[in-house]
């Protein structure tokens, strides 16, 4: 198992409907990420848009994010998600995100 | 129990000296830690000093801090950690944290 800390920038202006969409994951979509190791995957939220994520993969945060982008489903919600992040043009979330490096873990 | 996300901010001069002394945590600060709820706490780092915790508190993140509060050697921790960080003139560490919201859980 590997901890995974990432972050990524929601644009100030959509924080609400990112939210919204957030409160209503797709069941296939869930399905998925259980397939490819997000487990006890939580995102949190900065008033300005700041989004921490942190779950706990099987093997790897490359491995899980390499199975997510094989399933049609994420590239369905990729596509959903892409306007409300601050990101180049033309990558979708997923080449967006920074990993962040652990430092200290107690059980 | 109570998923919590915070973040901090260490000076960019002092990132190497915080990791060091995060691999080198006193059994007796990680005993306070445990006895207050901060069930899986881990700490990440970005380039800049940026800090991610999280951890799965008892209650709440409040609760969990002000248990530490009434610990000495967590008074002795945050006196050793206070020049690491970027806070204000004459506050501890644990009070300059900003609490994030969670917009997303999946098990």
């Amino acid at each position: 198992m590997k901890r995974v800390g990432f972050l990524l920038k929601v644009r100030e202006k959509y924080i609400e409907e990112y939210k919204t969409h957030h409160q209503n994951v797709w069941e296939e979509m869930k399905s998925a990420l259980v397939r490819h190791g997000w487990n006890n995957y939580s995102l949190f939220i900065r008033p300005d848009g700041l989004l921490f994520g942190y779950f706990e993969a099987n093997e790897s945060f490359s491995d899980s994010l390499t199975g997510m982008s094989k399933e049609q489903i994420n590239t369905e919600w990729q596509e959903l998600m892409s306007p409300y992040f601050e990101i180049l043009e033309g990558s979708d979330p997923d080449q967006s995100i920074v990993e962040l490096e652990e430092v200290f873990h107690l059980d």
